[in-house]
């Protein structure tokens, strides 16, 4: 039987420690396509590129591995890899890992996850991974484990049709992690701050900083599991209809 | 009593004749406070600028209208807007008029509703508007009179807590429109093409080009709604968990 052809993509860069962490923990998993942004493209979200160019540049390419940058977003680098590079569909997209949580409403934010996302829409079954460390030189290891037993996991059992996951690991030591929760998305938001500064010509500026906010005291949260030392798993769809609004809203007279 | 404070975005950017149209046909309802992309921002998704400044510029100060263009996202500029400019809340986001249909899954990738979406989750009743022609002088006569009829609507009656509409407008004259429908989104992606060329120094770029495809059959859908002459209006939520998934996914020994 062939080996499992895998895709690789993240949003912190080809070069981040964390997708690095990533392809060595899958590596003997099957053949890997990896093709992730040539610079950070966090928080770009859903973002394609649709008013400019695409660039891809082979890194390397090594037995059962080759690794392209690419000029675009997560989601440019996904759909360059399913139409572009690859001949037929991959067996399985996973992303990351992310240098930062994207628990709670961070994954709408998150090019790492919309990655998987749109794996999801390819039909592709699909994970996003993220470390809630954000340093540069964040320790890898204990999510390089749960991120090689999940894609284990998804390799042999499949996913629902649609959905993918979002994986999020705490800054622990392995031993430490309690174990792995289903979990639904914690409701929470960013209160957010912008710092004005000004620039050498005396024109303001201003920079995006904020505070997350959880509103949310549910037990079966994202953010609860992280907190007590879980690993949290989020089953995320793209069908963003409200359903359980239908029929409330079908009661205006428009 | 006040008048409500309606605030105003886009993702064409704050000359698009779209956001033109909605301003005028909402100026009467309230005091607006328009802040939009100061340059195309379509397909931008929920993207947020964090690893660069932002930009405000003021454009217009008339009665009941102050008019900015940002430098960043739409989601930016609701940010912005939202944490900066105004002293309180907004009693309504909206956003477009979109030139071209963000109907089906277009609207993950649509900047126009991540604006709506980013206001929803700010706790505000928001609504994104589409017109189903991407011509830069598409005729908005039709949909500016749907706009402001849901906007006086929500005005009057608000929404359910975290849910925003994305509202799509066939392109048609007004007395041909059939009404107006709440339903579902479509089930649907993109067949993806990428157009391969050689720039100038013989190096390859792409652009991205490529086809939807519904796979939809349902006629409670939005594009059955647009096809049939419909306005279509689809309650999105920002809350992505897949809830019927939850149980499955615990039957995994992990």
């Amino acid at each position: 039987m062939d080996k499992p052809l895998i895709l690789v993509c993240n949003d912190d860069g080809v070069n981040a420690p964390g997708i690095r962490a990533l392809i060595e923990a899958t590596r003997d998993l099957g053949k890997l396509l990896v093709v992730a942004p040539d610079k950070p493209q966090s928080g770009t979200g859903h973002g394609i590129t649709i008013n400019s160019t695409l660039r891809l540049n082979k890194l390397e390419e090594a037995e059962n591995l080759e690794v392209y940058s690419c000029s675009g977003t997560p989601v440019d680098c996904i759909k360059l890899a399913i139409f572009k590079l690859l001949p037929k569909k991959p067996d399985i997209v996973i992303s990351g890992i992310n240098h930062g949580s994207n628990a709670s409403i961070n994954v709408i934010y998150s090019g790492t996850m919309s990655a998987a996302v749109e794996g999801s829409l390819e039909g592709v079954p699909s994970i996003g991974f993220s470390l809630l460390d954000f340093d540069i030189n964040a320790d890898f290891s204990a999510s390089a484990i749960i991120a090689r037993k999940i894609t284990q996991q998804v390799l042999q059992s499949g996913l629902p049709n649609g959905i993918c996951l979002n994986v999020n690991v705490p800054k622990l030591d392995h031993s430490e992690i309690m174990g792995i929760k289903i979990c639904r998305q914690a409701e929470g938001n960013w209160e957010e701050e912008f710092e004005a500064r000004t620039d050498p010509t005396g024109k303001e500026y201003f920079w995006l900083t904020g505070t997350f906010k959880n509103y949310d005291s549910g037990t079966d949260t994202d953010i609860w599991a992280l907190e007590n030392n879980y690993v949290s798993v989020v089953p995320i769809q793209h069908d963003l209809t409200a359903h359980n609004a239908l029929n409330k809203l079908k009661d205006w007279n428009l």
